[in-house]
């Protein structure tokens, strides 16, 4: 009997990336002796450190070259001495838009055994989705300067949504709601930002017409915002614009107890290309090379891939040795107040996933 | 003996604008008395009642009028019916950037007697200033659609960035942190928002070589926003842009306890024109009328006029007085807890500032 095998594009990229990897490989490859399926890994060296040498960020057909494989880890982009604009939109970003991973979606939901900064934690706990547009809007290549360097000069960055973009990103987070508890928050703008952001609330508006029994709210992002802080538990699934999505998601990070853990899937949900799996942390060069780095946003990223390929049995046993290990024993990395080296966090989940 | 007179617009606008007006002005009257100084009050009805009577937010020579006034007081406006970017473009935005008020200073104190929803607030409290960029950025009128309703429509706004807004804007910035403890934060996105923040970016950079005793740390926008939760000890000033520092600064509100007590002065720092001071919250339809509302964000915004106006000591006695209240009576309204109508912790504000 053969089983499944899926071929998958690892970047480690750098710093802390190249760190939180191999833990979520070794348990991804547990759960496929449990769960039976295989993988074949297919591994990337694109970093700042190839940019330092090849002066790209990849090489000139590294998307034909992913496009090989079923679906792409990534660690962390990003390192001193490359500016961020040039690490991101020569790797992170390009391959967002040429596989179409139109959908972000990140998970903030507590899980047992962390505490919360928040004092009251609302007593169905913190789970909720926030469904991140992943292509287009406020991260744009449209726009640049005039008189560099003068007292006159302007810099324009031009924010372009579509009808298109705007709709399927929604009915996907329209989609998720429905198979949750049916309540959708939409962050906006539309009191400050008047050309994009009321388009935003008219597209939600008309496709709210054609499922009435989901309950839609709207929230300005500044109050949305504030709400994660004082009252997280209204929520369960919310959409939102590239950047209102990854702000609200750091700040959801923030409330489930450490960025280390928070992961993040770039979704083609037709399935047609690649999709692409990350933790929300970056390559925190501060703590790299002192084996600080928390693995659980990569292992949690990790098991959002296992789901996206239909394991989702596997992907929850994931998640469940996560949340066994931060509540049975203390080992932890120093970013949840534990002393743990990622080496440690990653034996110990690999020893409970084994049982 | 004449003692100065002030002359000062007063728009209460909508919804619990018009209720938290009075107790401000109440309080000012009597920080007038003690400190030696007077108040003449303009009134204007300019509301989103006014626009369903008139067809727009303020008659087409509102910004005259005002011009005539050493200060505008500003409740909140917006209503159900009119769209928010009616009204807030017709009144509100149009007045911030007439008077050249280029700044949005908003304070992130935690009074005593207010419970933060952090579970640990930092030993030296929270106490930190946001410097909000209020005349560009973000909010601007240019833009547009294409294509209205066809499948094909697409939606554009543009940031517009000038080095003369973000010079100012920084420059103001730089100074208040020299008068405190010489830290400066700034709020930035220049990964992901590929013109205008790595220009945002490079001016702190030529700005900050001029003040090298001082502490400038740069931020991405989504991680300031978790830092926030997770350290909001660290900060002194942070200075942002028009939309980043509208988030920021809803959740600063929301970290302090309640949104209802949070100021903001949109100031015109060279007196050249009035400034306008205004609470965080908006006109909160959904409790107006009901006596709820709570008035310790317009008199903490009646507070910071004073400060502007010269009067530092007498807007201190309305923080100290506000303070006493929260640490001495049980007087507050709901949204901290307390039972008191908007009233009640009038009378508290008075009598306290009495003694
Ligand atoms: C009402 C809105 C336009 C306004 C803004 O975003 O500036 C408000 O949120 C504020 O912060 O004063
Ligand atoms: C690194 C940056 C471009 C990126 C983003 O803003 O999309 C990151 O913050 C994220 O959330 O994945």
């Amino acid at each position: 009997m053969t089983i499944p095998t899926h071929r998958i594009a690892v970047i480690p990229g750098d710093g802390i990336g190249t760190e939180v990897m191999p833990p979520a490989q070794r348990l991804l490859e547990l759960a496929g002796h449990r769960f039976g399926f295989a993988f074949e890994w297919q591994n990337f060296d694109w970093s700042c450190e190839y940019y330092a040498r090849t002066g790209a960020m990849m090489p000139a057909d590294g998307i034909e070259q992913l496009a090989e494989c079923d679906q792409i880890l990534l660690g962390a982009v990003g390192f001193p001495g490359v500016p961020d604009h040039v690490s991101l939109w020569g790797l992170l970003i390009p391959i967002r838009r040429a596989f179409q991973q139109y959908i972000n979606l990140r998970p903030i939901k507590l899980l047992p055994g962390i505490e919360s900064p928040l004092r009251k934690v609302p007593a169905g706990g913190i789970d909720f989705q926030v469904v991140r547009e992943n292509n287009e809007g406020e991260y744009s290549e449209s726009g640049g300067r005039l008189y560099r360097g003068l007292p006159q000069e302007v810099a324009i960055q031009e924010s372009i949504f579509t009808r298109f973009g705007v709709t399927r990103a929604m009915n996907y987070a329209i989609n998720l709601a429905e198979q949750r508890e049916g309540r959708l928050a939409s962050a906006t703008k539309s009191n400050g930002i008047i050309h994009t952001m009321p388009f935003w609330d008219e597209i939600l508006r008309e496709l709210g017409q054609e499922h009435p029994l989901l309950e839609i709210s709207e929230y300005h992002i500044d109050a949305l915002a504030a709400l994660f802080v004082l009252d997280p538990g209204r929520f369960d699934v919310i959409v939102a614009s590239n950047l209102f999505g990854d702000i609200l998601t750091d700040l959801g990070a923030a409330i489930i107890g450490s960025i280390g853990i928070a992961p993040s899937a770039n979704l083609n949900p037709e399935g047609e290309f690649p999709s692409m799996f990350e933790p929300v942390h970056g390559s925190a060069p501060d703590i790299a090379g002192r084996g600080k780095a928390n693995p659980l946003g990569q292992v949690w990223a990790a098991s959002m891939m296992l789901d996206h390929l239909g394991h989702s049995e596997a992907g929850a046993a994931l998640v469940d040795t996560m949340g066994h290990v931060l509540l049975e024993t203390d080992v932890r990395t120093p970013d949840l107040g534990g002393r743990a080296t990622t080496e440690e966090v990653s034996d110990a989940l690999a020893a409970a996933f084994a049982t």
